[in-house]
């Protein structure tokens, strides 16, 4: 643990963030999010409509959808055009539903937030990425909600962030870019809310399994990570 | 939580279990699992073509499908005919990482191992039944294996099982049927191995969030309830 | 004629024939029928809506859907999930319209009658074990419904039941199990009430061709065949 | 019985036929086929490539596709652009086993035979016309292998033809146009060989049943229509 | 430019064109129209429903589509059953603008007119032989609709026309066959009023470019090709 | 034509231009364009396979597709997951000619060139900045290939560029941003070489149609655009 990794960091150290918002002129929210080298475009689009299966009864609804650019990812990924694969549901899924944790979506109306999160650069930590800019992206479409006088007040009621965390060569690591991701036996996803519970925990053993001492570890690495990146999300959500 | 659950279970304990061995003719292995009134039928078959990316590396595989018939479920749950949803695919996914993680890929050829996980009937649970069933299918498939002389020794490190768990009005009960499963605010599946390490945690707040609190509390119900499974994935092996 | 088939059967004798009613919980009725190694769940869901084509008429409707499990037959048959192979429709085409023949669409509302058949286990037959089964799952969806409330009486006009027969090495028989068939020059499937009026006939010859006096030895061999199925029908219909 | 039909003719009378030799310049084989107002444009291409089932076995393969064009029907048909309809794939099932039927595949070579029959006026009977047609466009295809010395002799090993007959307000009659077919209670797809023996023998009851002694009238009408048919195919293909 | 193309036209002149008008005796208007070797079926059908984005408008659509069928082409073109490819689509794009350009969708109603363009015998020039005849159908359709009395007067402002026109070894030439269609390094696709108006120009240089001098020739040209067809489109029209 | 348009600029005048080289890190060649407010990311990988009608010719090949971010439109576009829209279809088309009319197929190996032009904000000539920027894109990776040694030398043979001209309230525009290219009763895309040649002239009435004089003032606008494009593409090329 005391040796640095590749890119210099320590073990417990995320990799440089920064969140530009209302980085495209159409959608109510937008922001583009880089987390070191991984870039994802996050929009978030109102539609006057909620979800089929709550039509008439006054709530509304968060979905998300996920995708690559071809030229994001090492080798040219083929488009998504005849099917979406297993990978890009999952994580669209998992976006959502983090969202969805922190809306009241009692008091937002029949209406629906498309999410789009569309990764232009990967390397690593992309659906992490995509729901820690989603939210910033969220909240700027409601706040515009608000400003047109369609809301009386923004139906979010806390922060969250995400960040990955994983086991390479025997050490616990955050915030995994792809050279470590690829090598890594363990590999975990964190959505945590300000209160610093979790919202979702998705840990897989690629090759093996792990133990419970390693579980503890990989959890307070993750709180550290989701903690410093909504302090990023406040000072962009403050400044503008 | 001294309170029995409506099906008169304690909160850590799991419903009747039955697995069934060499349920259907013609597969290689398979078996119908039942946990209370889930039921699944699983079966492995074996094809003499390892995946396209492990072509020419001496290396096996195992891949796992699910699907669910449309009279298993409560109101009639329409076909995949066009394409799979977000959640079959999720499943599959989990399945086939769960096998592959206690299997010597290295050791079984280049060949691949069919898992096909039928949900005949719904009530809770049909991904960790389909898990500990699929455990079962796949290693009566690698003894037929090694009975025709294809292989010398099961390619198997040990057992897997899985279970869920979750947080209903404020407790932490093991192994959800529907009726609670469709309540609860937390919802967490869990595989593991024989030596009591994680293979797979997916912890998923549904409503709001859960402090690391419970997330012991979750984790140790699963254990007893893995073990138990386990228990009987050995009954059945030694017995048949 | 005077040799025995391969399973010890006489060219004009069915196998032995189970119908195991009410074995899915979930839909209005439901059985398990196995005709020989011939294995299908049938099952039958009432939807308070009829057919597009119906809407304002004031009838219902019967639909039929008919899949195999990837683990029901000799080698792995893949999951039709991107499209429904011609084989499959063919046979539910078959299947509602044979059921639609005895039912009174007229006396049971704007309802539909989903009727669904999936073979777990396939040893030739499995479309007109489907049609005898999906008969008997269809009668006890509808005796739910007068049980309910909401019929007043079963719309049902009489017995139907099916079964196939075919010329083997020039020799009629009766009711073929996949060893049969797949040697079978003229395969036959008939459906009949029991009037022994035909419903449906439909016969192939796979090679070459069939004379007018080997169907008539066909039409008698399948005649005997539908009428013990019906019998059959009767008794677990009669005691449940 | 002794009453014409709406459109002049006895029960036991087919439409008039005619069969166009070479009708599109493209394709080994071609005619255009009218029985009374249903028109169907029927192209035999030969590809140097049999089916891959029959891959290294020597053997060739015939295979055949349905459609109709938008115009053909009463209102507009749509285009079958993203999945081909039941009702298509069952006919298109059956013109190939009834053209598979006279041809002898060991002797083709391992190439295949693509039969396409589009329907461009639809009255009824599009299926039979289109195997009556479809026959005559494969001969000459096969001639054309003849003449090109790629075959030694015509690989087809005699006649067929195929009619509707059905029953429409009790009376049986031959080769159905729209208005009755529409109104037929019984409606039967036959195909014959020269010698007067059935390759396919399809009846459907579309409303009740039908009776032994109306199979046996209908089967005897059948008979004589495709005779008819064969002597026009023979004239067609003599003349030519 | 003095010497004879291989079918002995000159440089600048049309294929003998046919239009045979209400080929198809279902759709409201419809034709067959040939140039040269190059035939093509297009019907006109009614549907008394406007485009979704005109609902309420008051205004009607007119859309087209466009198909070639298997045995149109040289090597046997596959049916386009999962997907419409890319060429497929650019056409019916075209013949709709096309056609949407002379009709007066304000004063025709809402309702829909269906153009379907099915091309039996390909030899080049088809989707500017379905604009010419589409034409031609879609007048008829139109006639039709103000005979039964829906509509008071024909909603078309003029007439429309389409020819090709490229450069072959550094010669422009008027209607290109397959055989110099295939061979040229310019290709262009005009469609005209009776004006002498562009409605459309698609120039493409497969091989290379073109000069402003080569554009200035093959409109001139095209000019020539179109007011032709439109003077045969007249004929037909005010002959039936 | 004296009045200044609503963005300021006169009728012959383009937007401002921007061109950021290597935007994206994995890709062989990549870009940011922004013409005004439209944004497209061009991505040009290497693959070491040519197209597949091209196999063993030794020739390579330019492939494109084109896709719009679901958030880079004023109304959220929804993703083309399913097919492919005829609109994006036709434009992929457009973008490969382009390309392809300027590389040398034959000197550049049998591998293939795969264009990736994705839309990240919408206003108006997306197809054609694609083209700009995609020229650039693959110019890149082509030298990356130089210097990799795998080429002796870029197989282009000179500069395109591509400019949309329309003709809105009787004036002819250069260079339509949305708010007039919606407006526009003639819109025209055209591709140039560095000759001044025509690559690709796409011009559409859509409402009505265009005279001679109008072409003739079009296709000068035109030029003048895309000679100022190329002069940005050199600059851009040459500084990097």
């Amino acid at each position: 643990m005391s040796v640095l990794r590749f890119d210099g960091r320590k073990n417990d150290e995320i990799r440089p963030v920064e969140i530009i918002p209302d980085y495209i002129m159409h959608p109510a929210g937008s922001v583009l999010i880089s987390m070191g080298n991984t870039k994802v475009i996050c929009t978030a689009s109102v539609e006057e409509k909620t979800a089929a299966h709550l039509k008439g009864t006054g709530k509304g609804w968060v979905t998300a959808e996920y995708g690559m650019l071809p030229g994001s990812t090492g080798s040219r990924k083929q488009r998504e055009r005849k099917k979406v694969d297993g990978r890009s549901q999952e994580i669209q899924r998992l976006i959502g539903r983090a969202l969805r944790s922190v809306v009241d979506m009692d008091s937002m109306g029949e209406r629906s937030v498309w999410i789009d999160c569309d990764v232009i650069q990967a390397d690593g930590g992309t659906r992490t990425a995509s729901i820690t800019g989603a939210y910033v992206a969220m909240v700027l479409a409601f706040r515009k909600l608000v400003k047109d006088g369609v809301l009386d007040s923004i139906p979010v009621k806390g922060y969250i962030s995400a960040i990955s965390v994983g086991i390479i060569d025997g050490e616990v690591r955050l915030d995994l870019p792809y050279e470590e991701d690829s090598r890594a036996g363990v590999d975990m996803n964190i959505v945590m809310n300000e209160k610093g519970e979790y919202v979702e925990i998705q840990g897989t053993a690629e090759d093996g399994a792990f133990s419970g001492a390693e579980l503890v570890r990989m959890l307070e690495y993750a709180k550290k990570g989701c903690e410093e990146l909504m302090a990023v999300q406040k000072e962009v959500l403050e400044g503008c």
